[in-house]
């Protein structure tokens, strides 16, 4: 057997592991009892043991150096690149370090869970102290491993190849773009007047079947996937057992129902993942900015689009038994293209949405490189969102306690959000531009024209080239935040 | 760190990944959608092959030789001689033979699922065949591992230190018991007239509530578990997230509800096992008779008594608002207590499920050891259906086809179900003798005097002593089948 053979058999045993615990972590969030945690959390530590020891095998850097002088084709190739950037991940770090972070972030997220509603930052102090200490530990270590900064090392596990001074660049221009748009935004949408009110309750029932209902129309296929409830919406599982979740609030479903055609957004890319190259790395999803893209890209550009929220309209209405002004496809596009200054990232519409990110990401590098110490995060939290969105929280649960990413150790994670928010609109696009009848399609509730375009250019690549040869190929540029902003203004200004 | 530790250190590690193992199938037989199954398959490979290199690990012979001389306690000891079980188990056979197994496994069973409603066992000849030759290689290989016979080494994976001459006394006095036995409950139960009829349709809703109310009574910790739904009921998950399942029939309760009922036996004991020693080998239940002993315990002894029914009856009309006599406890009770002459296992009572259990010891040892060839496989069943129970199956889909065991490979497993009844009839009769309120606080729901002494004589002692040892310390004896028959005289001949 050839040492490149060998790897892919070695990547196939670690990839199917790697699943394992991808629906673990689904069962965790989705079925397990309260009682189940500890077992759970031994569970996926043996597992994330394992799949070290597999990839951190004394022999596999020779392997990976033999494969290099083999000839291969060039999804091989591709995919003999990937195994090494996953061994320079892995093997970046000690496994005393990765234990010692595993424990940090668990016992930090722990804190978290209860100082949140408590509003007591003060009760986080040591041990987010404690995990961020560990977390610049590893940001260096795997920095020397891949020649960049530290938080571009971290930032690289979710966005491989990502450049702060790319982002900076396109940040700091959002930034200075923003408070101006916005504030006409407003005074636009405030000519419209009050929205009608849609009268619940909703029924979950009724929620759900409409969801599912949906769902098939974007051609999610139930054979190879399921929607159920959890806390936080998420799409878990397997590319070929794709499982996505939402949480329904009967006063209200257009939240969930958004949530749910998003996380379909994640499931078509894993799904249409190439089915040839299961388990390798080459057959994974390109990075998290672009899984953003996909399901940015459905619920965003093609399920909050006039043409798709026409032909939702009496569905809708149909599912809950509505009807009149409310119910038609122009109250429903109004209340979908809502603006508003809130203090919440997750419940923040388009425009506002990379204010919350800037904001994560500039204290995110500044807690990471210790200018900001963390007594001054929630102080400097209420600032920042000043001058960002000219709003201030009342307290920390509204501002630096809302999310879990730092408190679990996820630095790096935030700008993916809205890169893949900027992708989203430059690949729908240039997806219209190439396949004209798109938006037409959508009117009639026809995804195929779109999916058929987006399993070729984006889904069917897998890890074949970075995210910006991807990107390129497919709208024949590299991300230019410009087609964002356009979307915006045609959007939100009818410009 | 002593020997002793690290293999504690590895054998923690193969628990949770067994564990693992075990959430994942649980997850295959209730929630998976079909297409997953190709994915979840190299998952279970994956991790199967992931466990066997850990116990297979060059160095684990060392270990346990060193740390058998060390000073250890009791539990220590037991520990250890259980790791050696399962090191002889897992090295008797070689990596290409145990996935040539899994392989012909599937095959057989996939060919299986179809040809059963088909009713072609022909269609089986060859998988079967294959997979047979390949269970043989097995047998002999954990034969000579063992020291024992071929059948021996088999049963021992289910019934550790199960004896074949043992078993074939008990079952020989059984089926000479048997035939006048049940002329006698036959005519006795025909005295009775017609039970009245119990008029459905019986919502899957109503009986879910029913099921988990009685969950509670038995003792049921849904923060430590759930009931859900599969083809066939059965108790799934890890002790501190047990999870147990049932099917529903609309037009008739009974039977799903006594799956509940058993199966929470089941889970009972998982539960119950020692949590000291949670993912060491010593601290899982001790083989399968024992295990079956705990959920027969419970839906045969317990929850078939007149005294829980007679406490149930009310819940169970309530549940269905059911009036009139067919709802009524002695009504109940002789549904509960029919007994027939049928051709299917898992519908038969307690009075004739010997009969198919030993059916199947007697024919699968003769399959093993080549004196049964399989094409006379039909034949066999039917004449000795009729030589022991006087009913000749009409066709192979309820003769041989009916059962999934031989068709997975699992040879040596059928004799734990009756051994089990024979347990349960046995500690259920010592219980009562040691705490004479259980029958009474049974009549009343109460099952904390029943559950009390079975946590401490048998759930958690997990498998400090061997199944025999254990019994012995329960009851007073070795298993004694006359303390079955004394139960079947008493409730079906009020003798």
């Amino acid at each position: 057997m050839t040492a490149y053979a060998q790897l892919e058999g070695r990547f196939r045993s670690l990839g199917a592991l790697k699943e394992a615990a991808g629906v673990l972590h689904w069962d965790m969030a989705t079925m397990m009892p309260k009682g189940g945690a500890e077992a759970r959390g031994e569970q996926l530590a043996a597992l994330e043991v394992a799949c070290h020891e597999m990839i951190a095998a004394p022999d596999l850097a020779e392997l990976l150096a033999g494969a290099e002088g083999e000839e291969l084709g060039a999804w091989q190739q591709a995919n003999l690149r990937e195994m090494r950037r996953a061994w320079r991940h892995a093997t970046a770090l000690d496994a005393d370090l990765v234990a010692a972070l595993a424990r940090a972030a668990q016992k930090s997220e722990m804190v978290w869970r209860e100082a949140r509603p408590a509003n007591d930052f003060k009760a986080t102090l040591v041990p987010l102290g404690e995990l961020l200490a560990l977390v610049r530990q590893a940001a260096a270590a795997k920095a020397e491993a891949l020649g960049c900064g530290p938080y571009e090392a971290l930032l690289d596990e979710w966005e491989p190849g990502g450049s702060v001074a790319r982002i900076d660049g396109i940040f700091e221009a959002y930034a200075a773009f923003l408070p101006d748009f916005l504030e006409r935004v407003l005074s636009h949408q405030a000519r419209g007047g009050p929205r009608p009110v849609l009268a619940g309750p909703f029924s979950k029932a009724a929620q759900e079947a409409l969801g599912r209902r949906l769902m098939k129309v974007i051609g999610f296929d139930f054979e190879h996937g399921r929607l159920d409830v959890s806390l936080h919406p998420f799409c878990g599982g397997v590319p070929d057992d794709v499982r996505i979740t939402t949480r329904y609030d009967e006063a209200d479903f257009t939240s969930a129902l958004m949530a749910v055609l998003h996380e379909t957004g994640h499931a078509m890319y894993e799904r249409g993942l190439p089915a040839d190259w299961r388990l390798q790395p080459v057959g994974q999803a390109r990075g998290m900015s672009l899984h953003e893209s996909q399901s940015l890209l459905i619920e965003m550009q093609a399920c909050r689009s006039p043409e798709f929220l026409t032909f939702a309209a009496p569905l809708i209405a149909a599912a809950f038994g509505g009807e009149g002004p409310a119910w038609q496809a122009e109250s429903l596009i109004r209340r979908y293209h809502r603006v508003e200054r809130g203090l919440i990232r997750v419940d923040a519409d388009e425009v506002t949405y990379p204010a919350h990110v800037i904001l994560r990401y500039r204290l995110e590098q500044a807690m990471l490189s210790d200018e900001l110490p963390l007594e001054d995060l929630p102080a400097a939290w209420n600032d920042e969102m000043e001058r960002l969105l000219g709003v201030r929280p009342p307290d920390d649960r509204d501002g630096c306690l809302q999310d879990i990413h730092w408190y679990d150790g996820a630095w790096g994670y935030f700008p993916t959000y809205t890169l893949g928010a900027m992708t989203a609109a430059q690949l729908f696009g240039a997806g219209v531009r190439a396949v004209p009848e798109i938006p037409g399609a959508l009117a009639r509730g026809d995804f195929a024209p779109l999916m058929g375009w987006l399993r070729a250019e984006v889904h069917g690549r897998g890890s074949l080239m970075t995210g910006e040869e991807l990107l390129t190929r497919a709208t024949g540029r590299p991300l230019d935040p410009e087609v964002f902003k356009q979307h915006l203004r045609a959007r939100y200004l009818a410009e």
